[in-house]
């Protein structure tokens, strides 16, 4: 039923169009995971891609937040590399350290070989494991929305270009500026990328989509606007005409004016108070900015803390609660219901 | 000789003091270290924290690359660890991963046991080995003014309440709001270790300081101001009536004015463009800003960059060129001397 009326005012899908529901709604990022014991005994023997690419298992990974903190939005569990993989890129996630790639793409021969290897706007086929587990979701969610989900290509590229996670990126911002050919053909491929797979999930039923660019904040707003904005735009573009976009970065607070630019929706990290966000991005509705940090603080501290992220966000024309980013693995999860209750009295 | 006229004049020391010297002077973070085969030479078998300890090779450690470069300061090789260790703080620095603590400070009762164990404002005496490195410096360096390091309060408090490096430093930032009164206690023990630090230093020749916070790009505006700027303020208020002093940080765009009432000098990361920065910290001299992923790209590239970014200084009362972090360890250091020699022109 990816089109029941019960769904269509989800309180979620208001608040991005930017209307103001009679709820306000809330989720968090990388709610399913870690910080979940149910969660930590369905990995037991399962690695993270495998886990991601098995339909059910991440359907019901998906699910268990849901369930168990009243969330009012479902994201599709899946990690920023999964398209990658799907393309036939050599990329694994190791425990502790995050995805590893065989080969770094380092220079303009590395680039063609990567895009005569796996195309960038795949066939919708490369993605079916993901589609599948949307369609169980869509099926199983009800009334609550499903949120789809792609690295933004910046980030995207500089996983590629580093072979893994890294502190400033700076591999990858040196290909920038060193060969912008070879940048802007690699940002190229992965801005179809992204758009594919985040089409693929619509085209499954995911009513929103999320961009998550992890990196951008490393980057100066020129070098930002110039060299990676341009390709976020692209990956969104299809998407928007479809569905709600949200467009997130951490540190990104000197970008947030560009980054509302390619998308419908702002995810703003802990570091930018709501109505500062509100005054530079007017007009726009936005996510967040629950500190992470607060979590673990005691309750009293945490709920002054959520009551002013909410007045905070008054400034905007439409919000939703959400992390400043996501939840840190040793959350109890108790306290996540908690704010969910919260929030839905505010 | 630490009042010579010569060195009164020096072009880093009028540029810091708000003045346009006849040379544009430049000096890069992390000169000494890893990107000089000398350095790599020298280090062999002796592992960091001891390498900052022994007098003698600190010192030649620090000469390095004002004899390679020719730049226009030395900066004592050293590390944020380093004042930690003397006070008896059980610390080791790790290749590879960074400062590892044996014990991190995450309770009341733990900085409580901390103060009890370490003064934070230790007798000048535990710091002898630092001050010695600075006095053989001193006699070596000429008109080459050196400059004294410390890390800030709050990034010593947050290797300590981590353990070591972290992503985004929630820990400590959960103490900070978890309880206010055992941090704002680690705060005033860090603020004293820094602020001795530094007057050793002094003590010892060096004609400017820079506190370095590494970590604070990660907090609000808000949590800056109230839990970390004033124990800043304190660590350089004595060091200030005495030498010129700089305040540096990384994706610290949104904290330039509140870090600049705290010394004479900002230093500014690759984020910020410098004439950006002018206007949030009008009257300020400036320090930076050279983007250390330009080190690697093709001369023209970073020549244009360098020059770009000495243009968007002049929107300064003064500039220090400088990069916008560290210098990489992968770096040539070849394009550091021509660097210099570039800048030396304009």
């Amino acid at each position: 039923m990816p089109h029941s009326p019960a769904l269509a005012t989800a309180p979620l899908l208001s608040a991005y169009r930017g209307e103001r529901p009679g709820r306000l709604p809330v989720w968090f990022m990388r709610q399913a995971g870690r910080s979940l014991p149910e969660y930590r005994e369905l990995r037991v023997g399962t690695r993270m891609l495998d886990a991601c690419l098995d339909p059910a298992l991440a359907a019901e990974i998906t699910l268990q937040p849901v369930r168990r903190h009243g969330v009012d939005a479902a994201i599709l569990f899946s990690d920023i590399v999964v398209p990658l993989k799907l393309v036939g890129v050599d990329v694994e996630i190791v425990p502790g350290k995050g995805p590893v790639l065989a080969q770094p793409v380092r220079t303009a021969a590395d680039v063609a070989a990567l895009i005569a290897h796996a195309p960038g706007g795949a066939t919708p086929e490369a993605f079916d494991a993901v589609a599948q587990a949307v369609r169980i979701l869509v099926s199983e969610l009800g009334t609550t929305p499903l949120i789809g989900f792609a690295g933004a290509p910046f980030t995207l590229a500089a996983y590629l270009v580093e072979g893994g996670p890294s502190k400033d990126q700076l591999a990858a911002r040196t290909l920038m500026h060193a060969d912008p050919q070879a940048w802007q053909r690699l940002m190229d491929w992965t801005a179809q990328l992204s758009s594919a797979f985040l089409l693929a999930q619509i085209g499954a039923g995911a009513r929103a989509v999320q961009l998550f660019d992890s990196w951008a904040g490393s980057l100066s707003l020129a070098d930002y606007e110039r060299a990676a904005l341009p390709a976020s735009t692209a990956a969104l573009a299809a998407a928007r005409e479809r569905v709600p976009t949200v467009h997130f970065g951490t540190g990104t607070g000197h970008l947030l004016a560009a980054m509302a630019s390619a998308a419908d929706v702002v995810g703003v990290d802990h570091r930018t108070p709501l109505a500062e966000a509100a005054a530079s991005v007017p007009g726009v509705p936005l996510q967040g900015n629950i500190d992470p940090a607060l979590l673990a603080a005691p309750w009293e501290v945490l709920e002054g803390h959520v009551r002013a992220v909410v007045e905070s966000g008054r400034a905007a024309p439409a919000h939703v609660v959400n992390l400043g980013h996501g939840v840190p693995p040793t959350t109890d999860p108790d306290v996540l219901t908690r704010i969910v209750e919260l929030v839905h009295t505010l």
